[in-house]
């Protein structure tokens, strides 16, 4: 197969883990036979460097052209704590994901056996995790009009918004993936007190009866933050609104047991997009100790969700699982054995697929 | 002392949970020699079914003429799965939270020694955790306008509000809190994507040179999900918005071992407001199984908070304390042992005290 991939390493420790991800993709190409062309472009605060926007027409040119896109991490804490900067890297990420319509990231979570006990969570209550948040992911508070201060500055507002069909199409491929798995649907709101949270909940429930074999439930977000913690298993599926999405992926990460290992799938149209769910990272960025395996499990996903080849996708997954095991690891996960560095990591990885 | 104390039981678990408070404050006045009078009134379903609104005129005068408010818990599932519902308990909540000028919500997070085994977490990641959040309670989304739907029923909308002096209140508050703490303080938001965010980190940095004795720290609510679970001891004094809040803390609260058992405080004005931050929790309703000690720890806020009467609050946790350690618990905590009943509790606290 040919593939063409876009390239977004983003900021921080993106290019040091995008780095190994292609390795692991070159390897998987040659053992396959397929014929990988990789294409680089700028996003983020770097892009902002070169180029002064942080999703430039050239990056989302080079995204187009691609059939799928591996994408680092976006941020540079130099933005973040000058709240009247006016463009911002974050800001190159929401775009890009709306550019190119991907209204839903999907989020597993999930645990390794090796890992277990470095989890903060007891071992009887995560051991068998397996979840998936599908995260809305260009519509609600990220993206509503009007957004801004009043004139005097002394009032800032954001607005959240939906539309029946953006809760809709996200809806339904919940349904989809909760077919395929536990059957089980959990619909995240704040309906108590949020208008747009009422049309979510509306809107499953006015769907729900199209998918008899799935059991729906809806839970309050607040309630969710709690039970994700101590009864993680009780989960399948879950779907959310964009803010809600981004706050408990983030929290359901810590299950693993290090933020190092989570990746994601962005769906939604033809060009699909892979990241791993940490960010930029930027104390660690440029010192080669950033752990890879979440972007390399992006590339997994990638293989899955893009070009449907499963093969290629599990064999990524089993040789994360056995560095995990044997402890090729980066300083996260080394606890008193030996810390490899991040490109090390890489280097077995791709040694193991050959 | 004379004081007045206005009790709305509210929903569900919410009046037998305040019983065992009455019990408990009862013992305590008739210790240290204070004149209790309580007066009861209706909010939440219990108010919707009795005079159709959540939050009657009456109620609120009860309040007015009280000099601290005991709160139970509010929502009924009749309301939340029906999204077009007109009036909800929940607004009785926040109407009175609004009305009665209810700007902070503290909401403490710690261990209590006897139960670390009980929590999810692993106890060298939550032995000695000790944080409190102050969370914004009368704004941004949950009151800004516009809400609502539009005329066709296809879009909806929320708003998110913030005006200086409401961050600037609640901040200073947060500084003063830390001073007489470990001088830390953590302001949460999503300053990389919201307006709201940028105006609450913005103020707060503006204020942070007139507490120079308080080291300020700015992280985003996502990452706070995660490091509330992996790290709480890392953390102090958190400030945040109302719904980053109501997230948060509930998240938080899995820390402790059981959503049964913390309390908060709301002030802002003269009449202040204390109840369990737990929800309503219907399915326990009227079998005397709730635990009622969240409500009674919200008892020891209000004498320390809204009395100044610390021998009196401090009585109170004790006595909470011996009850957990000597398992006078109810079946959320029981574990192996005698469950007893949520008045058998009351009852035990009350003739401790006495
Ligand atoms: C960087 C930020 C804008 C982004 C988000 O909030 O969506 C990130 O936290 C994520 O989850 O991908
Ligand atoms: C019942 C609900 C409206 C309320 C809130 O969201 O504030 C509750 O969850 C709380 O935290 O007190």
């Amino acid at each position: 197969m040919e593939m063409n991939i876009a390239l977004l390493p983003g900021d921080g420790i993106g290019p040091e883990v995008v780095d190994q991800a292609v390795k692991v993709v070159n390897a998987v190409a040659k053992k396959f036979g397929h014929t990988i062309t990789f294409e680089k472009a700028l996003t983020g605060a770097a892009a902002i460097d070169a180029v002064g926007l942080p999703y430039p027409d050239e990056t989302h040119e080079v995204c187009l052209r691609s059939d799928a896109v591996l994408f680092g991490a976006i941020g540079d804490p130099k933005y973040d704590n000058d709240p009247s900067a006016k463009v911002r890297p974050e800001q190159g990420l929401l775009l890009m994901r709306k550019k190119l319509g991907l209204f839903a990231n999907v989020r597993p979570t999930f645990t390794f056996p090796s890992l277990i006990d470095k989890s903060p969570l007891k071992r009887d209550r995560i051991e068998g995790t397996d979840l998936v948040f599908l995260r809305e992911l260009t519509g609600g508070i990220y993206f509503g009009e009007p957004r801004g201060r009043s004139e005097q500055g002394d009032r800032a507002f954001d607005t959240c918004v939906y539309n029946v069909f953006e809760i809709e199409r996200l809806a339904r491929m919940g349904f989809e993936f909760a077919r395929k798995r536990r059957k089980l649907l959990t619909c995240v709101d704040k309906a108590n007190v949020l208008a747009t949270s009422r049309l979510w909940r509306e809107t499953v429930q006015r769907l729900a009866p199209e998918y008899p074999d799935v059991k729906v439930e809806y839970e309050f977000v607040d309630a969710v933050a709690m039970r994700l913690i101590q009864w993680p298993k009780s989960y399948d599926v879950l779907i959310t609104e964009n803010l809600f999405g981004d706050i408990l992926t983030d929290e359901a990460s810590v299950i693993s047991g290090s933020m190092g290992l989570m990746p994601s799938a962005s769906l939604g149209s033809d060009i699909k997009l892979f990241e791993p769910i940490h960010g930029s990272y930027p104390q660690a960025a440029g010192k080669n100790i950033a752990n890879p395996l979440a972007t390399v499990l992006s590339a997994s996903m990638m293989f899955e969700y893009a070009f449907d080849l499963q093969e290629e996708a599990n064999l990524i997954s089993e040789v994360v699982n056995r560095s995990i095991e044997e402890g090729i690891v980066t300083e996260d996960l080394a606890g008193d054995g030996k810390a490899y560095k991040t490109s090390e990591v890489g280097d077995w990885l791709a040694e193991q697929i050959a």
